[in-house]
């Protein structure tokens, strides 16, 4: 039997997994729910027998798998160390060991969950290829993981690539879910485009689509696509907001390419058309060849990156 | 004999060199002019010529020296290859190669003299026993440079830690060197401070021993230490904005620490009690117990990274 890695991506609601060849072929991938009782002491061992329930079933041996890789929503340090997950229940513990001890020796390893998707996105989506690479996730909220040489830029304390809340404006009035003004996530997450298209809609009486049913970013883009200008204008917005704050990114890790994913990616390129020139009048000379592309992993990256945070070890 | 490393670093009129232990210790330190004719095709020889000569002069081995480190002011890409130093009038080569030749095989390295010096902070410095810094470097311009994990964040073209760029003022009718509006660089390098002053001074009458003699850097920061109204006003709005931009970098990178450097640093401690306030507004809260500290080997900063860069490889 040839070798095996497997790939966890552990959610709030569902825990993802996969197992795959070296090579990142996605041999199967299935699920289970999050059980988070008793402060999510369940979750791990739930993991750890769903695994080896699989590999009975597949007739994978211990010594087929090179190892377990776990994608896990909080900070979590490179020698695999959570520093709290609030929606989980957890407190400080290393992931790593409990997994490794669960699964009788088998190597484990665990990042958090958006760099991990990351990994998964530069491994075998629109990042591949790449070794310096920011996933930007425009989800509910604004997220990034930052590859430097291939690996993960986890930080000092777990924090690295929060760009969602690198300050954009200085003249904004409400308050960020963080507790600032002015972050990026106001403007280029779902809600973000939601709240752009209704300031934007408040302002005059032009006559839009968008005044005739739902405003979110999936009826906002459908708008732009077709030549919508009051959507057109959000757009615009948008992309000034999100090229700027971009800029800033590259100007500190100038990466080879940003990959784009999260709810709002769903829009396709023209997303990439709308933020370029902006990002192109605020980056140092340097970055401005870096390229854009969109995420392809949809919600199989943290399963991909998680297998590859072990195949990296 | 024991080991010993070179550390080298490259000016546009001098060039620096040092041999130190192993442990960081700087044995001696010495200078040649920067010759660039032709090119800048003797600089490399020349450099390799004053460490055989030294190497004989203090009866060091070949097999003594562990190699030797050069810091370069360019683009360096982590293999040692230089893209374009302007001011040397060199193009694109293997520095690591040609200085290998030219030392008989004696290993070399090569880095951008100002992720070098960030280095040296770090083995020897203001970052001592951190591994996740960003060195910020406050002279005619304002660098950076970015340390994850204890190794250089080159970026993917070289142009990693170029924070001087990023954008922090949206209102700014003036033009940076590099081209565009509201850099960094235009507030909190030397002649930012000086600018910052002469706008404050314009502004209207109120009393100031800034009116009676030189404005600059250092005029400014000596007023501030006296308690002048109108200096401290400077430094509030000096302090505003790299607090900001720094804020932006930590929520990109994350670092353990801040080390602050070049000739505005040597105002010192007074200078990052005005940076803090602004700093705590804007950053994200999980990289909001990042220390702050001042550089601490001046000069030799270079040197000393150049001979770590060596160690590290």
């Amino acid at each position: 039997m040839s070798k095996v890695v497997f790939g966890v991506d552990l959610g709030g609601t569902t825990v993802k997994m996969g197992y795959f060849s070296p090579e990142g072929e996605l041999i199967e991938k299935w699920e289970i729910p999050t059980i988070k009782d008793n402060g999510g002491s369940q979750i791990l061992p739930d993991i750890a027998a769903s695994i080896k329930s699989k590999m009975a079933e597949k007739n994978i041996s211990k010594e087929d798998v090179i190892g377990v890789g776990i994608g896990v929503p909080g900070p979590v340090s490179s020698d695999g160390v959570i520093y709290k997950a609030a929606n989980l229940g957890w407190g400080v513990f290393s992931v790593k060991s409990e997994m490794e001890q669960l699964l009788d020796g088998i190597p484990a390893m665990a990042g958090n969950d958006a760099n991990v998707a990351a990994l998964g996105e530069m491994w075998c989506g629109g990042g591949k290829g790449y070794n310096n690479m920011v996933a930007v996730t425009l989800g509910t909220g604004v997220g990034g993981g930052i590859i430097v040489n291939g690996k993960i830029l986890t930080g000092g304390t777990g924090s690295g690539g929060e760009i969602g809340h690198i300050h954009v404006d200085d003249n904004e009035t409400e308050t960020c879910g963080c507790g600032k003004k002015g972050c990026l996530e106001q403007y280029t997450s779902a809600t973000g485009v939601t709240r752009l298209a209704n300031i934007r809609l408040k302002k005059d009486d032009k006559p839009s689509q968008l005044r005739n049913g739902e405003v979110n970013s999936k009826t906002v883009w459908d708008a732009v696509k077709v030549g919508d200008s009051v959507a057109i204008d959000v757009a615009n917005t948008f992309g000034e907001y999100l090229g700027k704050g971009l800029a800033c990114v590259a100007d500190v890790v100038n990466p080879e390419i940003f990959v784009i994913g999260g709810g709002v990616s769903k829009a396709g390129e023209v997303l990439i058309d709308y933020l370029k020139p902006s990002y192109t009048k605020y980056v140092f000379h340097g970055s401005k060849e870096t390229k854009f592309a969109l995420a392809k992993l949809g919600n199989d990256a943290g399963i991909y990156g998680a297998a590859k945070l072990v195949l990296d070890k």
